[in-house]
């Protein structure tokens, strides 16, 4: 497992992760997996097929922040204690290439894991003919909610 | 045809944005289609079903991120001359209510019609039961490629 | 008083809203003042000097954002209760026309007041000669922080 | 000089953005100064007093995003051939921490230099009693604009 700075409160973070994940019919229609899982980071990928794409034939951008808003906020499940939900507030994304490639890459980041706000950052690259090459970044806010 | 307050440069533009979105493969995945066009601004549906879900059964995030990109990104094409391309320079979305109901509606809106740059807003809004809640506002930015 | 949708938790909400403004000493040095309050809405008028200019003599994009920050955050505070503080969690602006008049106008208008959460949007204007004239959009995002 | 890895069009870029810097009204009278310049990089740093703050005796949001909206844009400039100019055509910062403290540091980064559209981070941390807190994170897009 990668080292980051964080140290998770709920020791089982990978499994209750992984299990939210699976349950999101969205990932499992466009065929995204989780690649890796660090304590404030989630690594998403998402191999191309033409039923993915815009109009030129490229990732859809919508698609691209797809998987880059799953990627942030699992980033921030992870951090959470195991009763607590994940949800997002807002998102902003630059598409600073055409993703035009194999398979997109989304790792996601948490920068500030606060009571109830987390902040993310989530870098997308698309992989062509062996490079990976950046082509999306995301700054993301998310909420923590907790059971009642 | 809706009334707007701008006057398309290619007078055919209905059929080529159709044409365009058609291309789109993402679309077709999700099973969104457009339900009116008109100069400055583009309306797409999205019927719900599990396979657009997050983990708690809601439309995902990106899902809806997804047909709002669109629904802006094609506003925009209808002002465009027909030689020209669309592409998104970057969004910003907020999540203002869970997406709960039978169908998303994602009404683009241009905002600014620029030489290189276009802003646009869209609204997004969730059928329950006959009624239609907000459930997010993207703020985005296109920039028109034109044919060399 | 302008009508508006919304009804405030705190009757004196105009006394307290101006009371804050009148605490951010960044207002005062820039020379903004509160134009007019409403329940969920709040407009900030400044006007032009070669201090608040970016190099091309227009109003700095950074100026036009703190007052258009300003205007969202107390247009926010509106609907608060009287005991309770807002922050920005973030905002998004687009620059879209150069700020290039006499004056600006800020009026910023919530779009959901949530139990934690509010979401803003503000509209900025440049006045020329008479004419107002759109020149930024900002989408926000708002905490209430209670008293403890 | 600090080593980046990119290769400025204009060898002269540091005396022109600073020129550009002492024509932007706001920055004098805000006190922001250029703390350093390389390619693709520049940091501007703001001393705290109070007729720089919000309600709460902090540095106001609006003011922590104008000097980080310059410090984005001057880092764009720096890899400008010399007869070209710099607009910030939107921006989206996050809050992270109250900005509280003696100085705000905010430092800018070019991620991706195309012919007509640049994008940036920023960073913008406080410095409190010796120590850097991150306070902002900022995500920009800018535009060329060549002399005619």
């Amino acid at each position: 497992m990668m080292e980051t700075a964080f140290a998770p409160l709920d020791p089982d973070f990978d499994a209750r992760v992984r299990a939210s994940f699976n349950r999101q019919g969205a990932m499992l229609l466009l065929g995204a997996t989780i690649d890796s899982l660090a304590p404030g980071c989630c690594v998403i990928v998402l191999p191309y097929r033409e039923a993915l794409s815009q109009q030129h034939g490229y990732f859809h951008a919508g698609i691209t922040s797809a998987i880059a808003d799953s990627a942030g906020g699992y980033a921030a499940l992870t951090l959470f204690p195991s009763s607590a939900e994940v949800l997002t507030v807002e998102f902003k994304i630059n598409l600073i290439a055409p993703a035009h490639g194999e398979r997109l890459v989304a790792e996601g980041t948490v920068v500030r894991s606060g009571r109830t706000l987390t902040i993310c950052t989530v870098e997308v690259s698309c992989e062509r003919e062996g490079e990976l090459i950046p082509c999306a970044l995301m700054q993301q806010t998310l909420i923590r909610i907790d059971a009642k």
